[in-house]
């Protein structure tokens, strides 16, 4: 048993009692305004009441690991809130901690300028915009750094960036402000040093949404994922972050963190899951038992259980790592919880809606909902196949006790 | 490896170039004429134009087992063009041979009166209207047949319907002009003999469509799923199929050959999700190989092999021993498929999935479609839950050899 | 449903008879009179005179398909028959059908010489022998036919043998009279053309029995696996079989064969696994309720029929391929059996065991032994995962239809 | 990161070189020496010298939670030493830390009267007999303690002792020198007050082995498991353990401890699979490459590691939850590693097996040997199927939060 850090055992009671008072019964709502719309690219007024509600209470950017920023929380202080934030599907955004804005204010605090902080970091630590992280690209195995096909080149005080990219997350949000882009500033250079990133306003000539892309069916609105064209856009010098090929090591950092709140979450998710499968098997009656009586369905909660226990240990494991020997050093765990954190979930909740039987695939913020999130992360910021691969160079080169 | 039937071996390749030149072209021009219009909910006019040219070359109404109103193909005979259908999602409306019409099809030329066949069956047959099959309900256990709620009343010389159906399939068709309602004509008779059916106009007044349901995040446009209320609906006694107190036995044929053509299609939308997988694996280059080169992938492919092969075997010999012994005495090997074929294709399509990263995720009539088809078939028609039980029900009598 | 031909019809119920009136009744007496003696390397009597009796009876040598050497069943015809003799450890020698036997038998009638059909076959046929097949070497892989280190060498009239040669089944059989010994005569040649196989009398000089090998736990006495020296052994030229270089051509063929025969027997054994659990689960109560009412248990009973029964399809439809088209035709479904099998043997036997509790892990003749076989075969005649490539490849080489 | 306990830190590296001196160097002598006698039921002379140079060296009753009696460390302390001792199937009798009488020792440490331990439990600690827990019986579901038929009958000052045991380990090892009996003193008590325990040493008129009892195959000399009679068998009433009706309480504590240990040895097992998997697949070269490039080894590997560090990491967190909360209130943990464990430890050896090819399977001490240990695992303190329920119950009786 971990033992939780004070501030930890401070902030969680009070993260749970708001997600009761206000969270949860705010989901129906977001959803019924979202619908009510003419369109659904709209933010929900609920969000932006729900958004300052939590900063009232202060339980706002408490991803921000920066002391000048935010609380100052470490990774393993982090998970358990993380985790409870997880639970909703409208919960990160109102604690201003949803992705890949919490990425994007972290590459910001640690390596952003001052100006760059000014200009970009502080209105997205207020909750005033959204941000995109664009790295991935259409046409590409971008989970290969080196593939990437977007340009950044340097023209006198600007920079000129041409490329395609996709599966950028916010990029329908209606309080999109920046991109920060990922391309290559020097193909010649050595390996990983051929990548920069370029802060991009989406407001700049040459950016373009070119369309939605649906996940698994959902639209994942107001925010969504889209493909963008950046054709001959300019940015002043200054927006590069952190200097020229600098690009891999940045994102090399960001997508440790990236992984690992991604993990937490799921968790909070399954868990979620797992209770709401609780509660239907609780009180369902068919063939004049209910479902909570079937041994199948008591099997399927028990192996839920392990399943999620096991994954929850690892991923805390984990932020400990991070937190002791940073993300390099724990480099191999955070490939497992890559792996395993999204194929539990994906069993948790297909479980759950094996359970919940016709009524477990239909709606939009459920079960079916909660599927495709697990299932998006088995690719989403690398497939299994390359964190499995990590995992098995490391061990390989163990050296090993005689047999 | 069983012998198609002469007539199989003769409709098989026509369809087959039917496919290639008319089917798989057609997706394209059909999601963008469904997304094109203000609405989804109207049918893309390319759809006419496919079903008019099919039926000018014969491959109309091929399920049709009863030779006075089709082609009077057995379930064997059936099996591999069925299998070719399920291969796109526009193709089974295409042939006039899409769920639920051809259930209803089925019970009105084996069940129904030469009025009802005049006035519904005919309309159907020629694909100018489409029709509901409304069984399940939302607030019960509904795989127990017995558990419905939904009342026909007799009232003069008529009968009076009340009741919530949901998961109504083609219940947003533009064309939707009916459906078949399962009720209780007599909660007090004995178990299989309280339900009856009755034909409903969807133009009855107390019809209405209280909302549409999506799947797994898809709204199955333009025919979608839908939940329906029926509020004091009256239809002339004529409307009952066969007689009060038949609708359980009605139900067990239509349903036994429901779960057959799912399964049928399965395997063509397997067999098309790998030829996908293959082509990707051929193409796509990571890391420096071709991903068609990886033990991993190779691995998949064979495992996929191994098991779309095996899934058809048993359909075969399952639609085999329906032709020859009925659906009662096969009801075992209906179970079987009924498990095996969506699992197997919900585990083929996800490695699919997962070989075409995050290409593998988006759009809409892809793979996710797909997955959530095969997801979706592991509750429809009875979760697996129900089938595994009736196997072990059967084998749990079974007289045994000495040990 | 595959119709069984007129000839299977005839012999299945004898032979079911002779399994339940002597073959299942006597394996106590047979493992008790192993245990019984001074060594477990002693043929038990019984044996004799149940290879006296089902010869009496006409149920002698099923498998051999050459009618000049047996009663000429095909492979289709005999699949059945040796599912049936699966079904007991005793029962394969009991009708002179064991491996490897039964696929030397089929090499010497197919190439042997009269010489040699009339030296070595004919005891063979008549069960006063038994026979070793010696191919896999210790020290490499083996499943890459090229690997093979053994020599063979033409020296005047006489072949020199040497190598090392392991898991040769039969090796500390009593009654065991020749190896068949897989070697290179020509490494220089083409790479399938380098291998011959000669016939070598165990009691020729320089060959010795260096080692028992236990599998999994079980020695397999009284024939057991053995690993074996060959040291300057030498035979005379005419017992080379069918010439030089023609090793891998004869392997093929016989591997072929001997998989699909592995394949039957395993799916006998796991049927026979299933029945012990269903009469197991009737009769035993836990925690107040018979296994058999445990949804858990009838879970896994539901799923293991699902099981054999498609991996029995496959393996009549692989059976009848090779009698239509060949072993190389039909090398598809046969990497395939050969991988469906025996996994689904260790699901099957796997579930069984656990339905057994603690007395599902004892016994030296009961469900541990048919685990081992299972897990034995997923390794032996090539692991699961060269049998995967082979399919990827053939899969990866198709033309394909346009997506 | 739990950050071991100094105790631990300084016990584990001598432990480990302990290991790689001593105990795998002579695995191979203790195997050779119990083959070359007479008869495989006597100690090996080696191991009498492994332990008399462990006890030298101060690696002696490491598991004894009692100060009085060893060391003193708690679970969570002892546990990364278990899992080394688990390593090796001659380690935990090497330091005096093998079950079942590492729970005896316990139990008479905690429960033992002054006399009890110095006349059973003094000549345990120091190695100089090995003991017997025998609880289950041949036929009844003794998952189920109510069940347990075996009487225990006050008569003057003794107590008589009628029952049958089965899978009693130890029971022949050439030390045994008592068993402790559990039976029913008193039917007509409450459910879990009926069982007492008694002391039974193994030479009293009356206490007959049956028969040995090969484990999957596996015989387990010297010490293996066997089926006890214990036929009016007579002991002083001092020789029951706390009283009469404390049976099932004694009984609790002892398996939750029996139960961890058997998981941190199983660990232990999978990593040293694990490791000879590295090393295998690093030398063997099949078809032109070394395993190790293969994709499909990798992601086994990879799979293996995030397995193993999962269970880890629940086995360390309940093992502080037992140190912290006791057995009972851990006893949702406990019921998770017991099923979590064994399978894992079933997989990865399952994995490492297939690498091995043909050398996978064979042998006494290797990998089927540990196979064969995990699959017991899954039945033996409880199948798997047992403590589902227990989770389940648990769960399906938590409050849950708001949906």
């Amino acid at each position: 048993m971990y033992d939780p850090s004070p501030r930890t055992l401070e902030i969680l009671p009070r993260l749970q009692a708001f997600m009761r008072q206000h969270v949860y019964p705010a989901e129906r709502a977001y959803e019924a305004q979202l619908n009510a719309g003419p369109s659904r690219w709209v933010q929900p007024a609920i969000m932006e009441e729900l958004k300052a509600k939590a900063r009232a209470e202060g339980l706002w950017n408490l991803f921000m690991a920066d002391p000048e920023f935010g609380p100052g929380l470490g990774n393993f202080e982090y998970a358990p809130l993380c985790e409870v934030m997880g639970r909703s599907p409208i919960a990160p955004e109102t604690f201003n901690c949803s992705a890949p804005d919490v990425g994007n204010m972290e590459v910001l605090a640690r390596y952003g300028s001052k100006t760059q902080q000014e200009r970009w970091l502080k209105p997205l630590l207020e909750g005033r915009i959204r941000s995109i992280f664009a790295m991935t690209e259409p046409d590409v195995a971008s989970s290969d750094a080196t593939n990437i096909a977007t340009r950044i080149l340097r023209d006198g005080g600007n920079y000129v960036i041409d490329g395609r990219k996709w599966r950028s997350s916010n990029a329908c949000h209606p309080h999109a402000g920046f991109a920060i882009v990922m391309g290559k500033t020097d193909p010649a250079a050595a390996k990983h040093k051929q990548q920069s990133m370029a802060i991009v306003p989406l407001d700049a000539p040459g950016v373009s949404l070119m369309r939605h892309l649906p996940v698994f069916g959902f639209d994942h609105a107001p925010y969504g994922h889209g493909e963008m064209l950046f054709r001959a856009v300019r940015v002043p010098a200054e927006n590069l972050i952190l200097g020229e090929g600098r690009g891999f090591e940045i994102a090399q950092g960001r997508l440790g963190l990236g992984r690992i709140h991604h993990c937490m979450r799921l968790i909070g998710l399954a868990e979620r899951m797992l209770e709401a499968m609780l509660r239907r098997v609780r009180a369902r009656v068919a063939f004049g038992r209910p479902l909570a009586e079937r041994d199948t369905i008591r099997a399927d909660i028990a192996n839920s259980r392990c399943e999620i226990e096991q994954a929850r240990l690892l991923v805390l494991h984990t932020a400990r790592l991070i937190d002791r020997l940073g993300n390099k050093d724990a480099r191999r765990q955070i490939a497992m919880i890559k792996i395993v954190v999204p194929n539990m979930a994906q069993r948790v909740i297909d479980r759950a809606i094996q359970a919940h039987g016709g009524a477990g695939m239909t709606g939009d913020f459920g079960r079916p909902h909660a599927l495709a999130e697990a299932r998006y992360l088995r690719i989403g910021d690398g497939p299994d196949e390359v964190h499995r691969e990590a995992i098995a160079k490391l061990e390989l080169k163990r050296a090993l006790d005689p047999a």
